[in-house]
């Protein structure tokens, strides 16, 4: 038990606030109310969402009480954190599909019957003038304009919304409303993190604890995972799609995604990482693609990659297309396959050499391809294949 | 008429925005919506609050509708207006008790039958979060810090509570609930009452224009009249006391007295300071205590002034005060009279020879003095006076 409260407050932890103080509650036994808000503008989560909700379920398995609190108030205007503009507000129905979009991804990490499930709008849209002066005089102006992005603004003369000085509070004012001890979110959440502490105070309660938690690199190894960088494994993708996702991570960010995404102790994966890495790779790809489907899908994805990549064999699914039997040049082969983005790209794919047919590379855009009832299987690049038949 | 649209757009106006609109719309013959807005923080009113209501008193009598705007809502906050602080918010009842008060002496300059008389906690109590963030958003940040009283607390370290910012938002959208046309106000309410214009446009309205009035000096000449200087001539004093204040005033503020509290034209005004200053005090003096009383009362208070202290003769309300018959010591007399807020105040006003008995000057703290049947006027200054008989 002890060494399981040590793992909750180190793995995947940049800081806590205050630790000492969190630590003694739970060592104390104390069944904590842990808050995770979710602005839900988005519905597709990635593995960079899984974090704090892996660490929810971490709590939750330690019999604390998960509660996931939609901003569906907030969303309708637009957390500004970390954008130079305001975002476009949501409609109700956007709110609610992403909501139940949110749900069923998160279920594949937390037990959602054992999680709370709440949406500020219930609290928020209630509070009248006066509910709401009050809680804007649990502010300085100061106290507020100290937010980094706001500083960041200002120095760039770049306005600020009145508006958007409402957003910590009323992410603070939520953990009023829930009752949170502790509150979980990225390092860039700190300012209404902290808001969150002030504003229970002057509430009269005990102030909650915070935990940062690390940000996850995307595939590309630099920044981020983010749907807009297209650099994402996403949590409802295929599980030849994640797995053969995880296996193009660059090398170093390894430990950090076995660390945040697989439950393997630190020894084991120190272990895995001291191996070849291309077998610690593939472990790593397993695990997450079990995390996300089953010990049987990602043993499938699995082998299925070896046989493509390690092998140079052919995988199972194969789109095939049809055509009048005949001779085709090679370039209209590739464009009427569509692996191409566009002509060009397929006139530089035959130039570099990256196109093969039946295993064989041709680079010559009019070589003449004979189709006919014996399949051919045209492959672009390492991972892309269509075979094609008569008709 | 339209030498009253010229009075009505310069006489004691600082600034009207945008001149040339009112111009338009009053020579145009609109009814228009005139405001004013009154914090219910106080309930004694002096001749500086009478600069403003005289100002909408004309407007009703060029048939305007004027509106008696009473922040029973703001009032609750305090306007941070000029104050280093906050101010103590005020009970409902205290603001019920200030705004009768308040109406019963503006009486005495307006029609408060044909003024409309509202109270924004009408409106504003009954505004939820979504409208007060719509309300919000029609400011920026660097917006609301251009604001004098603002620039001036960040410059000194003091910090600003959140809550102030709401006060010019909460008196703009006044201005969108009351369909104001014109809203006057002080020139120290300049950024108030231009948020009123900015509000309404965000609202989809016409911005209302805004007329700030010079501002009043105190009886001491120098600073603005207020309560707190006791440099002030109070609405509803004696016809004695505002004659007597009225005539107190430095001679180099007589010409803004004039425009600024009596119907004469510039033309009169100008004769009358060309003349003797006293000459001229007295009139102004007249005309000020029949707007507050009449003229039967001015014209006593007038003749009771010229006789005390014009002509050396005693006022006719002197108080009586019965003392054994014997001889007193002149001190123990000028003590006994309560004339003189201390006995070390006594005995200096005796050394000063600012002390007489039955108009002869004694400056001998123990003069003896013989109280029989025939009573002894004592007189302090210019103004004191009890009159001692034997019991």
């Amino acid at each position: 038990m002890n060494d399981k409260i040590e793992q909750l407050l180190i793995r995947g932890v940049v800081e806590i606030n205050i630790k000492a103080d969190l630590e003694k509650k739970l060592r104390f036994g104390k069944k904590l109310r842990i808050k995770l808000g979710i602005d839900p503008t988005g519905s597709d989560l990635h593995l960079g969402h899984l974090v704090a909700l892996r660490k929810l379920a971490e709590f939750q398995k330690l019999g604390h009480q998960v509660v996931l609190l939609f901003g569906t108030f907030t969303g309708k205007i637009g957390d500004p954190t970390g954008k130079d503009k305001m975002r476009q507000p949501l409609t109700d129905a956007e709110i609610n599909k992403n909501m139940q979009s949110y749900l069923e991804q998160a279920g594949k990490v937390l037990d959602i019957s054992k999680t709370e499930v709440v949406k500020n709008g219930d609290w928020l849209a209630k509070m009248n003038f006066e509910d709401i002066l009050k809680l804007a005089g649990s502010f300085t102006v100061s106290q507020m304009i100290q937010r980094d992005m706001f500083q960041e603004r200002l120095k760039n003369n770049r306005d600020i919304n009145m508006v958007e000085f409402f957003y910590p509070l009323m992410q603070g004012y939520d953990s009023v409303a829930i009752k949170a001890d502790v509150e979980l979110g990225g390092t860039d959440q700190l300012f209404n993190l902290m808001a969150g502490r002030k504003i229970q105070e002057a509430y009269g309660m005990t102030p909650q604890n915070i935990m940062t938690m690390s940000i996850l690199e995307g595939t590309s190894g630099v920044e981020k995972m983010s749907k807009s960088l297209d650099n994402y494994i996403g949590v409802m993708e295929s599980s030849k799609q994640i797995f053969g996702k995880t296996m193009s991570i660059p090398d170093h960010l390894m430990s950090k995604y076995f660390e945040l995404l697989t439950d393997l102790s630190r020894h084991d994966i120190d272990q895995l990482l001291a191996g070849h890495p291309r077998d610690a790779k593939l472990q790593l790809a397993e695990e997450i693609t079990t995390m996300l489907h089953d010990e049987k899908a990602a043993h499938k994805a699995r082998e299925e990659f070896l046989n493509v990549f390690a092998q140079g064999g052919l995988p199972s699914d194969i789109a095939e297309m049809k055509l009048a039997q005949g001779e085709y040049p090679l370039l209209d082969l590739v464009i009427k396959s569509e692996l191409c983005v566009s002509n060009s790209e397929a006139r530089r794919k035959i130039g570099e050499g990256a196109v093969k047919i039946d295993d064989i590379k041709y680079n010559q855009l009019d070589e003449p391809i004979l189709i006919n009832d014996d399949p051919k299987v045209l492959q672009v690049g390492k991972r892309k294949f269509v075979k094609f038949v008569a008709e």
